[in-house]
């Protein structure tokens, strides 16, 4: 390494940063480094005023009128509509609703039935377990012979065989920020007959995504990571418009019904997205999504890109710089447009730097094994963030302060 | 009729009413007769103060500390024990999450499996429509020749057969608020091999129910009508012990694994009621519904039924000495002990009388075809009220004020 890196540096592409007036739009603690937006995004500022007006006015004054008053009826599909051209698809092909692990049972219920000479559900066995789990439930409730098969990315190609039903794959991985080339998958799924479902919790709002041009078939993904939605906000799902109507979510509440008002006896398909709707969304939490999406639309996601490839980079760089006497060895993509918004680390000790690190003001997350996980949110995470988060770990790392028995201690759920 | 009412006698039972006071834990606005808690309850006062800290400290301050420092974790265990008791059942039977249809889905998967040979899900053809459609959605996707058999409540016992595997009901009718016998009809089911799945919607907060009394084996119901949880609120569910570890529900998420926190590769159940949970659920309206349950809690279940049953005995029998001659038809029960908490009437302008009737500030809700409901919430409706809807139908009815073209549009979702 030639230029030595110091905190001027950062300082400066902070002054030059065009999403740096972004920060103003979210609340974080005076002094804290939030590294963790991909577990859960901080809060827009505009939630504490939202929250209150759909308590107070939408709920305790306009009260049951609000279903159709403050458009409650067609919320889900008003934020599918906005989010939609931030993943590259149409506004009638993307619904915000229940939970990501719900919408992929029902997607992938669909995929089974649209594919039914296939029998293979592809997944990665290292993925975010919720996923595989659901895939599991869904295969053994059918009990029609399908499979899930877990092949991990650098033998995935070629596993794609003419068995598949469906690939099912997590865009970029929860642990290292892998990032999957969605197009050459989604190409080669579709050449041996099969279909993609991508699981975008780590990508929506953090990396550009073009379903539509990747001719991707299905996608789910969650609000409360880059999309700044609030704790447990709802998802979201996409279903390319060729697939609609041509094969039916189970999970069909009156919400999917072609005629839900009609109050039908018996159930009948919406033939567009509303099928993959089941009942009454939490209204709240959709609400304060509503104040994420919002700030997102108003990022250029390619300057988003660009900011968090630069701070992954820069971190990666920074550590080489000044922890390399540690231990640590890098658990994500060193080149940039292979990682996603994240940046992620391998240390033995790594559960208890992190507990170090939290009791420093630098917010991270620990995943077992080893792994210690640093989300990289360019709307609300400045260049010099990464310096000082980076001088902390640092000098914990120098004083052994991870030592301490109150950082070992694993008793309390991460 | 001997004795005339008027509303010296209606003044004089609030006076005398032992829950007046808890009128004061709701917000509701000025003026307004609320009689539509059976769709939104009320909102309890207590709920601005709780959303407001659970955004901007929870959510804002603490971030994903939350989830075990401010107990987001355990929240859908903790307020299921909390409203256990409020339905006769024990802490570990009860899980608050999802939605009433998609926890009815995992339910009615669970109880299909525990009865392999039985192939019948026996169900009332004019239920509410959403868990009529996702029985039909579950049978559809098994397709291992189930059947959902609609039956009407006159000829529901002779057709509980040995055909049945699971009596699927709605306890409290939402249209007619009939009430069913949920032991004579579970000790049937049990007699035949059949299970037996109570739908709680407009039980719950509303009627006294002891499950446990009953044998019941499941339960579902939703968190925003009479427990006043706010819109959307999540649902619960309700699983006797007995059956815990024995089946396995499809909707498999990490948050129903053995050891969610393992993340191992392959699904493993957990054998308690956490088996019923999905994945992560919306942190702001499940911290809402916490508000409406403490409400409830406070309140003593046999005099809020006491109070129910009287105002709709007073409210049919004011419609009598006020209304006779405008051709309203009592749809509900007269027999308060077979009626649930709410009163409803048919009448063929029904919809536009409700129209009309909310204009003047009465809130009851109009179901097709010809059904006008209001619903008894006895915690926040007084006696007087009931006089005082009554009076203002009658005066719009005597000057036809229903007949205005603003009533009769019915291009609004209701």
């Amino acid at each position: 390494m030639t230029n030595i890196l110091d905190r001027g540096t950062f300082e400066t592409l902070d002054h030059n940063d065009e999403l740096a007036p972004f920060r103003e739009k979210f609340y974080l603690p005076e002094g804290l480094i939030y590294m963790d937006g991909n577990s859960l995004g901080a809060m827009p500022r505009a939630a504490v005023e939202r929250s209150a007006d759909v308590v107070k006015r939408e709920w305790g004054e306009d009260l049951i009128t609000s279903w159709n008053k403050n458009g409650w009826f067609h919320l889900s599909k008003k934020l599918g509509a906005r989010l939609a051209p931030l993943m590259g698809a149409e506004e009638d092909e993307v619904m915000v609703c229940d939970a990501t692990g719900i919408n992929l049972f029902k997607l992938l219920s669909v995929a089974l039935q649209l594919r039914p000479e296939h029998k293979v559900i592809l997944m990665e066995g290292s993925n975010f377990p919720t996923d595989n789990y659901m895939a599991q439930g869904l295969v053994q409730q059918l009990g029609q012979g399908h499979e899930v098969r877990f092949i991990e990315q650098d033998n995935l190609i070629e596993n794609i065989t003419d068995e598949v039903a469906v690939v099912c794959l997590t865009h970029v991985h929860y642990k290292t920020g892998r990032m999957h080339d969605m197009a050459a998958i989604t190409e080669k799924a579709h050449a041996v007959g099969a279909l993609a479902l991508w699981d975008l919790c780590h990508s929506a709002g953090a990396v550009p995504v073009d379903l539509n041009q990747c001719e991707a078939d299905f996608a789910v993904g969650c609000g409360y990571k880059y999309l700044n939605g609030g704790p447990g906000a709802p998802a979201f799902l996409y279903m390319a418009k060729r697939h609609h109507g041509k094969a039916q979510q189970p999970l069909s509440g009156w919400w999917s019904h072609a005629a839900p008002f009609a109050f039908e006896q018996d159930y009948r398909p919406s033939e567009n997205i509303w099928q993959m709707m089941t009942g009454t969304q939490p209204i709240l939490s959709l609400s304060t999504l509503e104040c994420g999406i919002e700030i997102m639309e108003q990022a250029d996601m390619e300057k988003v890109r660009e900011k968090s490839v630069r701070l992954g980079d820069l971190f990666i760089e920074l550590m080489e710089q000044e922890c390399s006497d540690y231990g640590f060895k890098l658990a994500s993509p060193k080149n940039g447009t292979q990682r996603g918004s994240q940046v992620s680390f391998h240390h033995p000790e790594g559960y208890a730097i992190i507990q170090a690190l939290i009791a420093e003001g630098v917010v991270g997350d620990f995943r077992a094994p080893d792994i210690m996980r640093f989300g990289l949110t360019p709307l609300y995470l400045g260049y010099a963030d990464i310096w000082d988060a980076v001088a902390r770990l640092s000098k914990i790392m120098a004083g052994k302060v991870w030592q301490k028995a109150e950082y070992q201690n694993r008793s309390a759920v991460t």
